[in-house]
């Protein structure tokens, strides 16, 4: 991806990238794209029916996901507020969905790499979350 | 909308459908049009330089918006603390939107009607956050 | 939903609103937020295994219908050959949702609701469609 | 992005992945956060003004492309004329927006990598349409 690439020509930032944001923006994006998969894989398994829960978290996440990559591109003006409480609200869907796919993770390839890619995604909005200030 | 109608179809929901968390849909789904037509009506005002924070809250208020929107609209399983989160961050997004619509109102019509919805929203959030049960 | 009404204000649109293209926006959201709830009680339904094409359908025009009616929503500068193609695309994804939610209409109540949501939703796009210029 | 192992395992593609679509899809889910990212930068241009056609393509083409992503991953049954359409209409939006953040390349150099980044995509959806079968 080119969010570091693109978001360092942003005139407020002047190649100033916040890493930290920059790797949160990607494994959001990443991980949504896992989500939609993992539902859609998670779909055509003969035990479906078990992996409703599954199913439900995964297209959670991706929903959160996509709203937080595109909210955390933004650099016009200020809304460090939202970027935190954004930033949680996605940890915690990566968390949960993560916890829901590895009970999975040893019967089903999709669901491991997915679990992988939530943690991923998990620890790089905590990373995040300790660089955006709040009073702004 | 049909939300109501066919969430109450949902085979958990057997029609005992959450009143609030109904309205909360309906506001999610009608805010985010609305701040996607306010920050593009407000690309095109001749002080587009003065609205450069309204349009990037319009823009942020929206996702989160659609992302609350679809993951309140699920009843499968379940995902509470998740819903919690997300209908806090949208009551935020919706207030900050508010606020900065608001400044504008008496100029632009609609930032003054954007502000009407994104308080509506606010609102329906924060009434439905208040029915979502926590230990689920 | 306040479609018309904020759209009406934009400067470029000065309360000229296309009749059409608001109806379509709005079917648009309506639409989006059946398929997603529609897919979601599917899931949970004893038969799901039989449901699969359906919730595949569902997920699928939840997304086209998401992004017609933000692209639709706009009125500054113009982009009539995209709002062309994703209205065609919208009326086509609305159409193979419709006839799928219609095979389980009996059986279902959800695909019932769905299948008429979508249809609404088709002729909203292929009335819309007709109204937008293509030589912009 | 792990677009390729995760769909690799899906039960219908059992490894046989359509190589030309896993590079659309990254490529689209790169490309809308590069739209995000260029209509953000240029919001805070001193000619702005001058920009209103370039932020609201887009706009519209990360829309387009996050829908495009998120069909394109999936497997479970089939949609191929939805998928067709959508690559269609995303190849549009990606061509419209390089065009117009090519006559700003020289000036923004956001607009200059975002041009870039949407050429690819228009050129992966162009490579992926012609894999995709119609009659399904």
């Amino acid at each position: 991806m080119h969010a570091e690439q693109i978001i360092g020509t942003h005139p407020d930032v002047k190649g100033q990238v916040n890493d930290a944001l920059i790797r949160c923006i990607e494994e959001c994006y990443d991980c949504a794209q896992s989500c939609v998969s993992c539902a859609d894989a998670c779909l055509v398994e003969s035990n479906v029916a078990t992996l409703r829960q599954c199913i439900r978290l995964n297209l959670d996440c991706a929903d959160v996901c996509l709203a937080t990559g595109a909210i955390a591109t933004r650099r016009t003006g200020s809304n460090e507020e939202l970027i935190r409480s954004m930033l949680e609200s996605c940890a915690l869907a990566c968390r949960l969905c993560a916890e829901e796919c590895g009970r999975h993770a040893s019967h089903h390839e999709h669901c491991r790499i997915c679990a992988d890619v939530c943690r991923r995604c998990e620890e790089a909005c905590e990373g995040a979350v300790r660089t955006v200030g709040f009073a702004h």
